[in-house]
C-alpha cells in the first residue's frame, strides 16, 4: 500500500516554518505498513493544489493532504478540493455544534463568520473529528485513491491522524508489513562502519535494506524488511543482527529509533536508582533541558547550575578563584571543580560538567572557539576531557551534549 | 526565477529525519528572489530519481537536489544523474586532492575506496567545492533547466549553498524582488486578528500576499510583495504597515523572522545594559537554553539554577520549607520566592522563575497536569502568574518558555 503526502502553505516554500507534519504523518503510516513514496510541499494556490491532487490521482492509495483548513483568507485547500471533486459545500451540522462548542468551553476571543465557514464541508467528503480544533478532516474516494485532508496546525492534525485516519485505514485497507531496526552507535564515522560491514551488506537479500544516518558524533544504521509473512521478516531481521552485531562490536549503545542516548542514560539511572546533577556553562541549560524533556526526569534528576558568568562557577559551585586563575575558566581542573561541586551541593551519584568556548567570539578565557572541557562524576571518582569541536556555535553545543552523554553512560554502565 | 527542491532519502519518507535542507534552500533562494514552487522528498531509487528530474525538466528554472551523495552503497543519487544526463563518470583530479587533503587533515578514519570513488563526477557537471566534505557539489544544464546536485549533510550543503550555489545564481540569473515583512505579535489568537484587520487584508493589491503564522501564544503575519521595482515595492509595503499597525496596537512585540521574542529581549537587556537569573522547575534548564542559544548571552545572562528536585528550591534558592508546606511547590508564592532568591543569589537587575507540573504524572505538588506558575523579579518589583497550558509535555514547557519571554518582555520595557 502506497501513499503520498502532500503539504500546503507558502510558509513552507519560503522556508519560514519547517514542514513536520510530513515527518510526523510519514511515521505513523509506517508504523502501520504503509509505504510512503513521495511527500511534495506546494503554494497556497488553488492551480497548485489542483495539479497536486490530479499527479497524484491513481498512483497511490492514500493521499493525505494537511494545510490551508484554517479561518483566514490565505486557505483555500477546501475551495480547492470541492473544485477538484466537482462537488458543493454544504453545513455539516455535527461539525458546527463542534466548533461553536469550542468556542464556548475554551476561546476567549468571540466566534466570527470566518469561523462558521468551516463548518461548510464538500457533500461527497466524510468528516473527520477534530476534537482540539475548528477546521475538520475530510476524507474522500475517487477512483483508486482515497484523499484524506487535515488542518495545519501541528497538534490538531496529530490526533486527527491518532484518532481518525489511521483507524480508519487499519480498517479499511490490506497491508504488507515494514520492519525496522535501528542500532545507534557513536565514536565512528559512516565510511569506516561501511568498510566494516561491507561484506555483510552485500550479502543482504533485495527485500531487506540498510541505511546510515549520520549525526554529530554518531551513526544511526537502519535495517528495513518488506514481506507479506510477519513472522518470517522477523525471523530474518534478527538474524541478520546476529551477524552485524559481533562486527560493531562495543560502538553499539542502543536500539531502535526512540533510545536515543539521553534516554538510555535515563533509563540506566532510574534502573540502577542513581541520581544526577549537571554544572553547564557552555551547554547553556541544554543538557539539562535533554533530560528534563524525557517524562518521568524526577525520579534520577535532582537539578543543575547554570553558572555562565565566571563568578557563579566559584559562588554557587565553589570553584576556587586561584584554581580559575591558574587553569583559565576553560580547563579540565575547573571542569572536575564544577563536577564535584555540583555533585556536594545537590547530593547526587553522578554530576556532569561542561565549560568551553562556542564561540562566535573568544570571550574571558582566552580558549579557542570549539574548546570545550566535560568533566564525569561518579560515586567513586572524576575525570575530564578536553575536545575540539569545530567553530559552529549550535554544532559545538550539540557535539558537547553528545559527547557529555557518551561519556557519562560509559561511567553509569560500571555501577 | 522558478525553483524546485528535490531531497532524496528514505530516511526522510520513513519519517525518520525532518527535512530541514529543504527549508534552508528555500531560505537561501528567496533572500535572492527566487520563487520555489514545489518541494519534493523521493525515495532513495533510481527510477523515483529519473522520474523526479523528468518531471522537473523544463518546468523550473532551477532545480536543487540533496541527498545520496555519501561514501556508502545506499547512495545512488550520483549515478541516477549519469543515466539522466547520458553522461560517464570520470575522476576529478581537483576533487580527488580535496578529499585526500581532508583524510590527511582532519579525518582519523582510513580513506578507503568507497572515498575514493567520490573523486568520480558525470564528464557534464561542474563541480561545486564542498568545503567541508568529501561530496562534491554538481552543477549541469540540460534544455531550460538547471540541475544543482549538493550532498545531504546539512552543514555541508549549507556551505555549499552560501559560498557556491547562490553566487552563481545570482552572476547567471536575472530575477524580480521579493520582500517579505513579518510581524511577530502575541497574546491574541490568529481569527481574532483576522477580523480585526479584514477591511485591511481585503484592500490589498494582488501583487502584495498576507499570510498568518499560529504557534503557541503568538502569531507571525507575513506580508510578501514581489515585482521588478524593488524602490516601489518597499514603498508599497511601508504604506501598509503604516495602515496595519496601528489596527494591531500593543500586540506587536518584533519585526521579521529573525526577530522571534528571545532575541527582542537579548538585545533589550543588552541595549539597557541590565541582567538576568533563571530559577528553573518545570522547564527544566530550556528557558537558559534559549538564552545561552544567542550569541552574546553572556553580555546579560549569569545563569540559572534549575531546581528540579524540591529540596534544591530550598537549600539552593533558599525557598522557606514552611512556604512551600502552606502553598505547595507549584504555587505563585513560591515562584516569587525562587525569583527573588536567584536575582539575590546572582545578583542579578531581572530574574524568572517557573515552577508547574508539566506531566505525564501528577507528582508531588498535587496541581493538575499543565499548571505553571511564572514569577518575573525586577530591580523593583516581583509577581507571579499562574497559567493553566493543556496537557501535552512538551508543548507545557513551550507554552511556558513563550509566555515567560512575553512576561519579561512587558517588564523589561518599563526600565
Amino acid at each position: 500500500m502506497k501513499a503520498k503526502i502532500i503539504t500546503i502553505g507558502d510558509e513552507i516554500l519560503i522556508g519560514q516554518i519547517v514542514d513536520t507534519n510530513a515527518t510526523f504523518i510519514a511515521q505513523e503510516l509506517n508504523k502501520i505498513g504503509v509505504s510512503v513514496v513521495e511527500m511534495l510541499s506546494i503554494q497556497d494556490h488553488t492551480q497548485e493544489i489542483l495539479k497536486a491532487l490530479l499527479q497524484a490521482q491513481d498512483t497511490v492509495d492514500i493521499v493525505l493532504i494537511t494545510g490551508g483548513l484554517g479561518p483566514t483568507k490565505d486557505d483555500i485547500t477546501k475551495a480547492a478540493i470541492c473544485t477538484y471533486f466537482k462537488d458543493t459545500l454544504v453545513e455539516n451540522a455535527a461539525v458546527l455544534a463542534h466548533i461553536k462548542g469550542l468556542f464556548e468551553k475554551f476561546i476567549i476571543t468571540k466566534m466570527n463568520d470566518s469561523n462558521l465557514t468551516q463548518a461548510q464541508l464538500p457533500s461527497k467528503a466524510l468528516a473527520l473529528h477534530n476534537a482540539y480544533g475548528t477546521a475538520s478532516g475530510m476524507w474522500l474516494k475517487q477512483g483508486n485513491t482515497v484523499f484524506v485532508s487535515m488542518p495545519g496546525v501541528p497538534f490538531e492534525m496529530k490526533a486527527l491522524m491518532k484518532e481518525q485516519v489511521i483507524p480508519k485505514i487499519v480498517a479499511e485497507f490490506e497491508r504488507p508489513y515494514i520492519i525496522h531496526k535501528t542500532i545507534q552507535t557513536y565514536g565512528v564515522g559512516e565510511s569506516a562502519i561501511a568498510a566494516d560491514i561491507a561484506d555483510w551488506e552485500t550479502a543482504l537479500p533485495p527485500h531487506i535494506k540498510l541505511a546510515y544516518l549520520p549525526s554529530l558524533g554518531k551513526v544511526r544504521l537502519r535495517i528495513s524488511a518488506k514481506g507479506l509473512d510477519k513472522e518470517l521478516l522477523e525471523k530474518e531481521v534478527e538474524d541478520q543482527l546476529n551477524i552485524l552485531l559481533p562486527i560493531l562490536g562495543s560502538i553499539v549503545y542502543g536500539f531502535e529509533t526512540s533510545e536515543v542516548l539521553e534516554v538510555v542514560v535515563a533509563k540506566m539511572l532510574t534502573d540502577k536508582k542513581r541520581t544526577l546533577a549537571l554544572a553547564e556553562s557552555c551547554t547553556g541549560g541544554a543538557l539539562a533541558a535533554v533530560f528534563t524533556a524525557i517524562p518521568g526526569a524526577s525520579t534520577y534528576f535532582k537539578g543543575a547550575v547554570v553558572a555562565y558568568e565566571t563568578q557563579q562557577k566559584i559562588k554557587v559551585l565553589g570553584v576556587s578563584e586561584s584554581l580559575i586563575a591558574t587553569h583559565s575558566v576553560v580547563s579540565e581542573e575547573v571542569a572536575i571543580a564544577m563536577a564535584t561541586g555540583i555533585q556536594r551541593l545537590m547530593e547526587t551519584d553522578f554530576a556532569v560538567a561542561t565549560t568551553g568556548n562556542a564561540g562566535p567570539l573568544k570571550g574571558d578565557s582566552g580558549a579557542a572557539v570549539g574548546t570545550v572541557c566535560i568533566a564525569i562524576a561518579s560515586p567513586s571518582e572524576v575525570y575530564a576531557q578536553t575536545f575540539s569541536m569545530g567553530n559552529h556555535r549550535e554544532r559545538i553545543v550539540q557535539k558537547a551534549l553528545n559527547k557529555a552523554l557518551e561519556l557519562l553512560q560509559k561511567e553509569i554502565v560500571k555501577f
